[in-house]
């Protein structure tokens, strides 16, 4: 029997460090796979289609949805987000973890499907309110307005950090880098995820009934 | 809000190293407590009363049991074996973690009782029947008859491995050292293990709040 991978999901509010600390996990482990969001928005400068986002039409979109094909969805600013299912059901098949970088309505959906026992949550919380705001402003790329509505879309999203396994204040990268790979190791050490130790048990209960007692 | 403690349960088939990677998480971590079971059995060379074992008349430990004062108990080859529960609470109020070396019963009691989402359990596997049966032989201290039963009893608490959080198979003590670390440190991050990330949250609020969008 091989392994199933778990569907790590990795949420907090923009500016929270989350995209750099999905990147710094897989390049602590290249097994784990990401799941590339399909969304209906434009590209920002530099964003790569295919690798950042799938970047479709609303048509396309709403299609991949009637059709069953996304685990997970989401409305948001005006625009569609989704997982594509069939590249997480892949994965986990061949026992790769699959790393998500979605929001809590995304989340939440996730924890309700069939795939529920195999997801592994962690949110991230920033150090301070003013720190997330600085670090949205850095980024140079959007308007006030655009900056307001982001800070009002992370205050909504830190606001469900409780329905979260794992909950981790990122005031810190480092540091939060090892409790993240802390968290994972530990989680591939779960009964429920070692079907090799089923197998040694099998091994021991055989060699238990030939050599008696 | 202070945190309360995790029961951490450690079982595992006598000759498993079970004992040895208990005291070796203590080592690490020595604000972990260990819970100091009762029992009517007569002490083994060596063994400390009130640190190995609080050894213990049937009769006294028969009304601990009438008064509700075991979080867990059993019977095994004629003798009893017990939790008591004061010390247990009081620890865990305190905020340490409490370390339990009890068979596949006991654990199974905890698990049911109103303590049951403070338990992280850890079930630990052999390498192989015979390297058992070489270290329970090892001991030297044991009739022919005593080691077969002793087999005969591991073999049961094997059985019950997939009813654990995790399971270790230890063919290497280092190695399970660490993972057995790995998991308490993840364990520790869990949202319902920090009520300080409650206070942080709040306090995120209250920063937003006053801040405005």
């Amino acid at each position: 029997m091989s392994r199933r991978g778990l569907l790590i999901i990795l949420s907090s509010p923009s500016g929270a460090g989350k995209s750099t600390l999905a990147r710094r996990l897989r390049d602590w482990d290249p097994s784990i796979r990401f799941s590339v969001s399909a969304t209906t928005r434009t590209a920002r400068p530099g964003e790569v289609d295919g690798s950042d986002y799938h970047f479709v039409s609303e048509a396309a979109f709403k299609s991949m949805v009637t059709k069953g094909e996304m685990l997970e969805h989401a409305h948001v600013f005006g625009n569609f987000y989704g997982s594509p299912k069939g590249p997480v059901s892949e994965a986990i098949e061949a026992g790769c973890d699959v790393l998500f970088d979605i929001d809590w309505q995304g989340a939440q959906q996730i924890q309700k499907s069939a795939l529920a026992s195999h997801v592994l949550s962690i949110f991230l919380l920033p150090p301070s309110i003013s720190e997330l705001r600085r670090r949205l402003e850095s980024r140079g790329q959007d308007t006030d307005e655009t900056i307001q509505r982001r800070m009002q879309k992370s205050w909504d999203e830190i606001s469900h950090w409780d329905a979260y396994d794992y909950v981790l204040v990122n005031d810190d990268l480092d540091a939060t880098e090892d409790k993240l790979k802390t968290i994972v190791t530990a989680e591939r050490l779960r009964a429920s995820q070692q079907p090799g130790v089923m197998e040694h048990a099998r091994k021991l209960q055989s060699e238990f009934e030939e050599g008696g007692t």
